[in-house]
């Protein structure tokens, strides 16, 4: 269900019955004093492989940098400034757009791409009918954050209640558990985090939130959590993928 | 209340006391067969100006174009691009950061704004740090968005229900009537609309929304509704500065 | 006469027998010590509604943020650097170009906008082109300076001497107080301006004229001279409009 | 060793005892009517993670998208621009500058970033002094394409000869083939290749290579060949990179 | 006094005296049926050697090309697009002002250069106070357009008379025949030319100017009009250049 | 043979049998105490010029300005960067296409503009098909680096062993003592050099290579080693363009 190891014949074929495709879009970013820098990709690319497992639907390579600004202020975040992921994601989606491709899902894993991904199509749009692409009619984007679906929301919630937060939450935590269970290694108690708020620049952001954390408590994460937030993610975005492929 | 009437010495007396300005933004496109192309740059300036005369935060002059691509299919529709109306929201808050402002609200009449908006403070929030602008660690930006504050939602629901769709809404076609009154002679009824639905590139809009309604009977709009309508959002919108302004 | 206050099919109609727009620019920046910050943007927009009642020609809303790096050094100032300025002419004649409008005339209150209105006029007929829009060898933009106008100029000149000066010039504050009586209460005489010159960067700026005048005595403005300067401008821009339009 | 599975305060400890890390850069495009479209990710990845183990410098998450514009003929080839790859690079070596990292060694799977890369290099440079970075002094960027060291171009010639050819190179599909077994099910004899050509636009690419080969023979790969090539790889890479670090 | 001749350590040595420079810049387009098409570069770059030469002022290379797009209905015209022409001068005022030079005397021979060129300083003057540069403040640069000189323009009136005419004129090509002799092969009397007017974009201006002139009978031109014509400029761009680098 | 001193209908007659073009690629910047600043782009002026004349194909203006970054520590360097160099190629390559030229021979001097030079041409490839230009799938553009053609490099080494080094070498010195004889007063024995070595910022750039060479003696250089090299190079490049005119 990978692009990655299909053949270019191979997705011709793919493409004479099926139009749409997934591209997991993630982040590199500090995670709290427990949490790994990669949990947006990890999670992202986790959710749209079981995604295109039950759907059918290709699963592109995942892009792990996203737009991480807030973040700087922590070592190791790597971060793509608005303008520089508006273009990325934008010449992605021309890329798929030129081969036919009609109808692109985007899963995406961090909160901080939502604004800049949803420019980024209304752009690529625009150049869909600048560039005279024959699908530049069709093409229809949609930006699937899948810790937002409903029922991972309601889960993350039953689980962790008000410690679930903001970022570097226990349920993303437990997925990234669930993929790597060496990171288990890491979970430990934490003292009581700096609550949720608005977000601005890095050293706002650094001051506001000491140890990176929202408002959450990882160290609720456990890796059976994680299994069954991954089995409810994919179960929502796969509903939703559907509809968005058959959609008139 | 009104930046573009003080001159730059009455700005720098009102710096000493207030670090706070409101930044109407709005947009230049259809609403339908029957509202105004420029109601969302109305109806953001309304609330801006009012919610400067309850609070005595300054407001500048209103940015009437905006990310509208998705409505180029329509006659009189004027949009800037996603980048370009990055750069253009960067470059105001670098100018008024520049100054010493430190809290910014933008007040949006448009939901096509609201991604580039807040990717654009992001990025404005990077510069201020790699200018070494005095206020970077500082500078916070928000945005407010009229239309979705809780009480004008609920407002607007219980007046309409769902006839309030969402794009040309009563709500605020109704605020555009009691600003311009001389808009009242274009309201007629309508044919049921399309229903809303998600938002792609211009053609399929124009073919999901023939007229360039999204769910909406904007006929139902009524001047007295926008009088009501306009205070409930500048009292929501003057406790949301309010509290932007005196938080840590 | 304001694009704002139409609706899409009003202007597919008046498309069917003008393709002229007017779209009004100013600026939002400095004017000395006691001219309105908005000044620029105030005065483009009378001057454009005024041409726009005597011709029929439909007046955009107006762009009040244009090119006053220079002006930074003045609190109140909101400038966009010449790159995003360029990107926003280029995309709203483009959005008209792409609605069939033919002449897209600028009326403009600012000088520091000419070099890059006009570098964006270039730019749009290249996209014109390789977006092969059905207008793009029709497309012309013309820039009008309502204060560079001769009989403008001769007026002002007539009235105020050498005293007229290069910015916060007596003849621009004149149209405001005409525009916005309360305007009137900051008047007072001012000591001798620094005299005109060469403009370069914010803080050149600041040192060789200290309170923003380039040698002009804008105590000398009266309402009176204000609503004769804007029929002066009015008549010379409605004529300079009407030959636009009708040009081979 | 993989920055994505540690935690901010991991890395912060990391700096205080090595500057270095590694940033593998691949690229998502045909290789072939039997290679992967993920080839080029997909070795830079896995010769980074050994390089990784062996010298015990982080790798941060794979860029799996890059410039391959002339391979857009090709169904499932997704390609940035180059000014966008040149702005991505740029980014992400800003960010780990702005850590304290001194040396990026980025190891690159696919010829088509090379020129982009390194331009980007040059563009970061600059910003670190134009932002100030503490580091400007000192950084140092290296860009090492696995596929053109020595010792592994000589063990391919050795393995394949002439038919090593210059895209879809038996050399990289066996490395694709150990990393993922199940490639191996795509391998079968190809008719004699297009020789290998310069290379223009992705319709001259098409036309000369009509199955996306240069000159390669990709049937001749082996698992064990990529096995023994990564090796290779691993090898001088890893000397390479102790070199970058120490040096002066 | 060309800086292409001299080596670093000299131009060091130069700025111990002289903060100014001269950069040429022309263009390469059509200079209708009998003109060169290096008419602007030729031009600008004769006149700074000249200037140069009196003044003692460094004169850096030739920029040949320029803003030229309405010029590109004509085969050999080369133009940089009004974004691209702006990045490059902005570039180079920031090169040379990070070495300490404080003056920029931009000397142009095309019309089409003016309005982007002004646009470039204008955000070379913002670049430098962001990126710090110890000039920032005393930073001026200034253009000067070598056929607008008052007094190159009565010599041409007088020589010539309505026959100098907009685009390719006799006073220009004359410049032309006095520095490269082997133009004079080309002279040639040619029909009334079309008349000046607006200039648009390419296809209009070819339409309106179908042999690429503009009002203008070349044939008029003489070397030794050329010769008087350069002494004319020479003259005046260095009491010009004089006063700029004197100027408080 | 320079297109400067043609006329736009002999370029249009031209075009009827060649569809060719050289364009002179150079650089402005430092090459070591007794170099010239303009080195790069004299030489490779020189060596294109006398490839036209023995090819009789067009060379265009020479573009004197290229990405000399890292040069920028040494008064003199006027760079461009990576992104503008990528631009100012791009514009012009779009412009000879747009007039039907199909082979763009870039000669070039500066090994720093390679890069750049190269993703500029993939980026002209994608606009070509985006803007629909009919010459398209033909257009091929080459990089054509006299100084690293086999040949030349060969006799450098024969002259100058290991005194060659790669910055100020005596070998393009040489050339420019051949082209302008007035820089043989320059020349004196220096001490030696600091070694070559990678290439990173401006400051690394100088503190490594304290007086701007990189392990060359470019006292070796003799006027008439210039003539020899230039001869050597104009063969070298001569047929490289012949068989690139001529390749299928
Ligand atoms: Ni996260
Ligand atoms: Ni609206
Ligand atoms: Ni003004
Ligand atoms: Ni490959
Ligand atoms: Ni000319
Ligand atoms: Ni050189």
């Amino acid at each position: 269900i990978r692009l990655a190891l299909r053949s270019w014949p191979e997705v011709d074929d793919y493409l004479n019955h099926c139009k749409g495709v997934i591209l997991p879009l993630g982040s590199t970013e500090q995670h709290g004093p427990t949490g790994a820098i990669g949990t947006d990709a990890l999670t992202a690319e986790a959710v749209a492989l079981e995604v295109g497992r039950r759907t059918g639907v290709l699963v592109t390579p995942t892009q792990a940098f996203g737009m991480a600004e807030h973040h700087l202020g922590f070592a190791g975040t790597m971060s793509l400034k608005p303008a520089t992921l508006l273009a990325l994601i934008h010449d992605l989606v021309m890329s798929l757009a030129n081969h036919g491709f009609e109808r692109i899902f985007v899963i995406n894993g961090h909160g901080g791409n939502i604004a800049t991904t949803k420019a980024a199509f209304a752009q690529a749009y625009s150049s869909a009918i600048s560039n005279d692409l024959p699908v530049a009619s069709k093409l229809r984007c949609k930006l699937a954050n899948w810790f937002m679906a409903g029922s991972v929301f309601r889960a993350a919630r039953e689980l962790y209640g008000d410690q679930e937060g903001q970022h570097a939450t226990p349920s993303e935590i437990a997925l990234t558990l669930h993929i790597e269970p060496s990171l288990l290694s890491k979970q430990r108690p934490l003292p009581e985090p700096a609550p949720a708020g608005p977000i601005h620049g890095p050293e706002d952001f650094r001051r506001r939130h000491p140890d990176g954390r929202m408002g959450s408590n990882p160290y609720l994460a456990k890796p059976e959590h994680g299994a069954s937030l991954l089995e409810t993610a994919a179960t929502a975005l796969s509903e939703d993928l559907t509809s968005f492929l058959t959609a008139a």
